[in-house]
């Protein structure tokens, strides 16, 4: 089927923003007439025109009549550029499918509403699984109110993720390290516990030129701030995260900040951050799909809350025996109260394993 | 090229013994006569003919002139049933494709040499690589004289084989279970310690008919004898692996067995049974390929040796915190001490990940 066809097209072209159209969603947009494309345009950066208005500036004829694919249903209010179902209407666009919904809270259907109400057909969800997978973040919190959360972990087949004299590099080879360097790259923010940064003392910078060689010169340009939870202050501005001028020391107390750029958030009843509070507070602050990379007790307690919706292992084909371990969890009593999830995906990534999971349906 | 597509339809034919074979090697065999299978035929069980043989047999028209394909050299020599090289001479054969010679002392080269002799073309080695992967214990023990070792392992994904308070039932699902029955199906024996059998008393028996419905007549009646290293016999009689009938209690000490069937072998200098003496003991025994099933203990010290040839590892998407180690290894200093392996095979089985590692050849 040929709509199908078109919006996988689409897709592809909005995969091109991945790295760099945060806060925006990640959205393509393709012209089509009589089974041919007119014209492609995707979202490069906040700020710059939206998958349609690019699509409609490199169309090299007329576009009269032509159907609009996009993977996001087209804003219908003017924010830091035109309104997009407008600009379709003035092109004279006789059809839009898009892949779903925008559930942002200005759009939600509006869009849908003002390109019908001007005469044009719209097939307004064909795909929103895939509309989902690609912007996470965005469709996650404009529906139930936080960020869609991911958390990387990194061990040995026997889960251990340092030597027990604390030796950890590296566990995982280069090729893995540099899909970290992807899984922070797409990422609204990140996210480290004070521990990780006392011990390990990690930048947790997107620094790599590989991780898409394209469009190295906007990934790279594009700061993702870092979020140290360290309710007792324990970090200093000495530590290396703070080189990132958008790195954010969270804490639980006022007068605790020892870095210049800090956050006081709840605690929750044992002191530490509130994870529930911290996590919305960051949705307010636009950062919409975070990642998590962080020792065993934060990673442990994500997990334990039931925030983390994407679990990445990199599972190394090395064994320790003893060491480090991977997570900080409460002692289980019961094997129907282990922690399940399903598996996504799995990828081999140089001679290790990234397996993506998602949280188990079945209970 | 015709002949490695005949010879591939060689192998199909060998694993419809994969299961029953055993002390045998599998071997399947194709008679083709200008680009037409004239008749196939493959080894079930040691007594019965071997695949030359069924595959002459199955032949409904003369088979003189045709290119006999094997996974496995002819044998030359006389054993329970006639020697092969002689049958397809006798038939009139023209010309012999195998996928490998047989290393095993009393052929060597030795069917070829008689193919040969008598005229006919031989092609010795066209895939030894799949030969080795069809038969590693014939091929490995009648080469470096021992036999192949595959070791079993299950854990969650933070490496943990059974909650704190030892509850172990179930960590993967049932599909990994049968799996686990499909290893022990193919294996010439199954070795396990004793603690695993004073802790979980298992049968580690073949008893599901769907390992192979087809089969499961033969497949269910070969007897799998067990081994458990017992060194100082805490194992008793009443223990349930032990109504296997051959069931094995290896000891290192002539007074101690404390039940029926005893093996006593060589003791390391810790007391425990010494691993290459015992394993070299069963080459003897006629059982080519091993499957350990067993406890962390036993697992880390068959590693610690660099005895094993094969690690299957299961993996449920499971997370449990704290629980029984997978391994148990001595204290390393240095990440280049770790144990490093290569991963061969990942495979899905329901909702947990199979993995096949060998060992790294880098090191």
């Amino acid at each position: 089927m040929d709509d199908r066809r078109f919006l996988a097209r689409a897709f592809q072209l909005a995969k091109k923003g991945l790295y760099t159209a945060d806060p925006n969603p990640r959205v393509g947009c393709v012209l089509v007439r009589d089974g041919r494309i007119l014209a492609e345009g995707f979202h490069r950066q906040a700020g710059e025109p939206h998958a349609e208005a690019n699509a409609l500036a490199n169309a090299t004829e007329s576009v009269v009549g032509a159907t609009a694919y996009v993977t996001l249903e087209p804003c219908s209010f003017h924010g830091r550029t035109p309104a997009c179902a407008e600009a379709l209407i003035k092109a004279g666009i006789s059809r839009v499918v898009a892949a779903a919904e925008d559930p942002h809270p200005r759009n939600r259907g509006a869009g849908f509403e003002r390109l019908q109400a001007a005469g044009i057909e719209v097939i307004p969800a064909l795909d929103p699984e895939a509309a989902e997978r690609l912007n996470p973040g965005h469709m996650m919190t404009h529906s139930i109110g936080r960020p869609f959360i991911r958390l990387k972990l990194a061990a040995t087949m026997d889960g251990f993720t340092a030597l027990p004299n604390g030796e950890s590099q590296w566990i995982t080879g280069p090729a893995a390290r540099l899909d970290v360097q992807r899984l922070r790259a797409r990422s609204s923010a990140i996210v480290t516990g004070a521990n990780t940064v006392l011990v390990d003392d990690p930048r947790l910078t997107v620094r790599d030129p590989n991780i898409d060689a394209e469009i190295s010169q906007w990934l790279l340009a594009r700061a993702r701030p870092v979020y140290v939870l360290d309710s007792k202050a324990r970090t200093t501005s000495a530590h290396r995260i703070y080189q990132n001028p958008l790195a954010v020391q969270v804490c639980t107390d006022g007068s605790a900040p020892t870095h210049a750029t800090s956050m006081i958030t709840a605690a929750d009843e044992t002191g530490r951050v509130d994870l529930v509070t911290f996590c919305r507070a960051l949705a307010e602050r636009g950062h919409l799909e975070l990642l998590f990379e962080c020792g065993p007790v934060l990673a442990g307690a994500m997990i334990e809350a039931e925030l983390v919706d994407e679990l990445i292992v990199y599972l190394a084909p090395k064994f320790m025996g003893q060491g480090m371990p991977l997570l900080q969890l409460p002692e289980l009593a019961k094997m129907t109260d282990v922690h399940a999830w399903q598996i996504a995906e799995t990828r081999r990534v140089g001679p290790d394993l990234k397996l993506t999971l998602k949280p188990s349906q079945s209970e």
